[in-house]
């Protein structure tokens, strides 16, 4: 089974649409960890956070720049921490915004999401600046070993990408015609139930955007980032869904994993996971809600 | 120092503008070096071009898509490889492409050209895809922290990449846009000899946009990747050098690394580091004889 097909039957299993990001910062960690090394800093957080959202989310996104941040001991925990996810059946998304072109990007799939990558990914975040040559190797693995790529389409950053959002002659927007280029790459990586092992990232601090994005790439899932923390409320998150009220995977980061530190579910440090899982149910019901809203609608 | 005054110092120095890529593929390793462990193959094979290319070439650019392909094993070949090169004296340009925003570009600027970084690294390659909210984080370090940066600007692969030739509203292209923001970007980066340590990459495939490229960035150098075995020659390679005879880093890889098995300094496995000097000897005076007739023109 390819991986959109295992992500649609983990989002019909636990009612979820729930991707809670992995992005360690170690200042930001409870002070009983900070004075640990980053290897264990990190793993000991992720599997505590890993342990309270496994129920109420389908995916964890680990972000690489926060363990690649600490050379190969982070990579390590990174490791370590795909593993322990992946014991606690769940999907695992690389966010590496990983592009380049020839051998390069060849070595970028295999390495990631290729059958003998260096840790059991189910799907990886690409960029696509270099264009074909950029994305093709990826496809091809994706193709070949059944996991997925996540094409950085319209980010979810403020201020608001740049290059993305120039318009070319004809119109459209750069991350318009990035979209199209998206729609067709996706062809022959359908899976079982229709939808495609190549999808987009589709900020949710843009919502106006996404039943634009929904048009343009029909089969594909869309990973939402931008859900709380950046400033994006759930039923812009949401508006990309289909008809059948799939398509959209909704991340949310640091809302998940500090949710011990600020907000509804502050408690004293020692109960962070506790306070993550609190957190990470809340944010399901909260998505699951706006769906209903826009099934609705 | 900053990092372009040391790279102005080097070529100088070297009378080169070489940079050899170290890009570990096993399969094109000498046979006595493919039956070991990734670890021990990488470092051993590094280390034995390192030792020779240092008298001809200025820097090293390992790609680390050919490291990370390994994991954490492979990310500590990368960092005692470029342990090795700046004990042998070389400037080491990590080519990664990395970006993306927010605190994320943060750990990424701070992970390889921070002060903390995880290795010294002189300078990365990013992507500017995601925009300001990418570059900005890496701009702050290099003006803190003296290390440089190389943002792809026109790539050197082919099919060219349709997003850097999407032409915008008012007819330059998009690759054309990125370089008028790096130009600005570099502003109050400029290192003693007045070159910006904000540069750009500038594909040798595409001599006809160097000049252009030159315009667009007058204090910026230029790393040009494509000399060699992507298909640019000499003189291409070096279109975009100012009238001081300076600001291209022209890279080769495969023809430097890989000179034992194919070409004129094909010989024995066992002496592959021997054909890589060779191969960097003739490489730096190939460049310095187009650098002669493009300032002679």
């Amino acid at each position: 089974m390819t991986f959109i097909d295992r992500l649609v039957e983990a989002i019909n299993a636990k009612k979820s649409v729930l991707c809670v990001g992995l992005d360690p910062q170690i200042p930001l960690f409870p002070e009983h960890l900070r004075k640990l090394e980053p290897y264990e800093a990190i793993t000991t957080f992720n599997k505590g956070v890993i342990n309270a959202v496994a129920q109420h989310a389908v995916a964890v996104k680990p972000q690489m720049a926060f363990y690649e941040r600490f050379g190969s001991q982070g990579v390590r925990a990174f490791e370590e921490s795909v593993r322990y996810a992946k014991e606690k059946r769940l999907l695992v998304v690389e966010d590496a915004k990983r592009g380049d072109g020839g051998d390069t990007a060849i070595a970028y799939a295999e390495g990631h999401i290729g059958k003998d990558s260096f840790a059991p990914i189910d799907a990886l975040t690409v960029q696509p600046g270099i264009g074909f040559a950029c994305l093709d190797p990826f496809v091809d693995v994706v193709k070949r070993d059944g996991n997925g790529i996540f094409v950085v389409t319209k980010s979810s950053f403020s201020p608001n990408s740049f290059v993305e959002n120039l318009i070319v002659e004809g119109g459209d927007k750069v991350w318009e015609e990035i979209a199209k280029v998206v729609n067709q790459l996706g062809q022959g990586a359908e899976g079982k139930y229709g939808y495609t092992n190549v999808g987009v990232v589709m900020g949710a601090t843009y919502p106006e955007d996404a039943t634009r994005m929904r048009e343009l790439v029909p089969k594909s899932f869309m990973l939402v980032p931008g859900y709380g923390a950046q400033g994006g409320g759930a039923d812009g998150a949401v508006l990309g869904v289909d008809e059948n009220g799939l398509g959209v995977l909704v991340n949310s980061s640091r809302d998940m994993t500090y949710a011990y530190s600020k907000g509804p579910f502050a408690c004293d440090g020692k109960s962070f996971a506790n306070a993550s899982g609190l957190a990470a149910e809340f944010a399901k019901n909260d998505l699951n809600s706006a769906l209903e809203r826009r099934m609705a609608a």
